[in-house]
């Protein structure tokens, strides 16, 4: 009988499950909306109503080994998630167990980028790296630690916030309350007041002008990019160099043998790997230099947090 | 018949060797001058002789399970000094295994301060503890980070330079050839520099105008902090602001239990850890708020390194 997991990506907007085999296969898939639940409790209802129609379906032919949930302030060791600021559920929620008694299955959680960092080192090209660091560039910036071959969890469960280490502590105000955090300027909002820092600071001509400041993205800015438009190559320079000092930074720290770069900005390919290894290699210690690889994801975008939340069954020594 | 391992701690000085007992008693030890040896041929040949001395001496009475060294720039995986620049022999030097050879005892090696981690860990106190950060406050800046109970060696065996963290990219120079590392501000050396920088820069009375430039020593900082000199008040704040973020930043990625800071600076006591919590909890990103407890290490100041060097053998599997 084949082994099956439920990954379960719980986002600010949609809820993405799907179940996948443990060579990293999604047999089928489906989301919806999490606005519809107000409580927790009417989520569960939900959600484990959709399972057990699952668990129903394949009973005959598979073995469901547990579920993972990526979510957001996702703590893995009680399984709650935590004062999510993007969540209409306040304060401590124990998903993990509340949805283990629905189902009579193991429930494991933490938070996405660690959920992606597992499902890189299982399914993606960190495969046999036992050093390594998960980089998710999305609307903020995810990151998941592996050292020794170990997801690295923290005393609390919530490590691996490298979106939230301080470039410039007279910086950019960010919605943690703190100046200057790297993923106000390196992640796809970030190159979006950077770009519009720049209209506003020079005259210098770009065809970025000609967009409305609050329908500029990193989508247009990736676009005028490659159209040589001065604007957006200086825009995607400056990304890249706080991100490469700031993973220079993190390389001290646990020295990984790849770094790798996963979602919408990292899409950018050479605009923004290049310049990105420019900056890192610039400002490595000389003992990490020309040793470290900065590598795409090998994770498919779309799938990927799904992907990373059934990882963490797999990666399960239960 | 009771185990031994015998802890080695090289300096750019000194080198430090001592008999330490499972549970971190040092029975005896010695140290002699390093600048004698001008090839590591004619060290290997010295140390080995005073080692098998100890053997022959303890051969009736002990068992010895293996001889650890921290050296500066030692990489634990081939058990090297590589590239060590304040050591004579240049190039990358297989102290382990030369040692090994000559005294048929396992040897490991890794940088002395990933060592004073290992020696918080099984002597001091970070016992029981798996998450944690050891900061060693000397000339320079040394860390070990402990995650999931095992230290962070990194890919390559060099991890924990949190001393090379950079803190201002266009900040004081450092001895490593880049700009603004942590060390350059909060070390012995560091605090002698914003001394300097503020006296140069100021004309705020000070009883440090009294000490010739050349012989303004962390010390006499120190000293004149006590007696409640203005200047060197804020010069142990700017030394604790910069540490301050610099440890928060850490704490993002690998969110330990405990930070333990051991070393000359470290025995200012309140005068630094004061301001240093102050600014470590303000830089805190909210998840990690007063979660994080900031200690005095547990080991003892003079043998620290050789406790941690000797802590090695303790810690290996094999």
């Amino acid at each position: 009988m084949k082994k099956l997991a439920i990954g379960i990506d719980i986002g600010g907007t949609n809820v993405s499950c799907g179940i996948v085999t443990n060579d990293g296969a999604i047999i089928s898939k489906f989301s919806f909306p999490i606005k519809d639940f107000e409580t927790i409790e009417s989520f569960i209802v939900y959600l484990s109503e959709e399972i057990k129609k699952i668990l129903e379906e394949y009973k005959a032919t598979a073995k469901f080994t547990g579920i993972g949930i990526g979510a957001p302030n996702g703590n893995y060791y009680n399984g709650s998630i935590e004062y999510a600021p993007n969540l209409k559920w306040k304060g401590v929620i124990p998903l993990a167990s509340m949805l283990s008694k629905e189902t009579d299955l193991p429930v494991l959680l933490t938070n996405d980028a660690n959920a992606a960092a597992l499902g890189e080192m299982i399914y993606g090209n960190a495969k046999g790296v036992k050093d390594f660091i998960m980089v998710t560039l999305g609307t903020g910036l995810g990151s998941g630690f592996v050292a020794n071959g170990e997801l690295i969890l923290g005393h609390d469960g919530f490590a691996g916030e490298l979106g939230h280490t301080i470039f410039d502590p007279n910086g950019r105000s960010c919605n943690c309350g703190r100046k200057g955090c790297l993923e106000t300027y390196s992640s796809a909002s970030g190159i979006v007041r950077t770009v519009k820092e720049m209209l506003l600071n020079s005259d210098e001509a770009s065809i970025l002008r000609k967009i409305s400041l609050d329908k500029l993205s990193s989508e247009n800015i990736y676009k005028a990019a490659l159209e040589n438009d001065a604007v957006a190559i200086k825009a995607f320079d400056y990304t890249a160099y706080v991100l490469g000092i700031m993973l220079a930074n993190a390389v001290a720290i646990t020295s990984p043998k790849v770094i790798f770069l996963f979602g919408g900005l990292a899409n950018a390919g050479d605009l923004l790997f290049k310049p990105v290894k420019t900056y890192f290699e610039e400002h490595l210690l000389a003992l990490y230099k020309n040793k470290i690889e900065l590598k795409p994801s090998g994770l498919p975008e779309n799938d990927a947090a799904i992907l990373g939340a059934a990882a963490l069954v797999w990666n399960s020594k239960q």
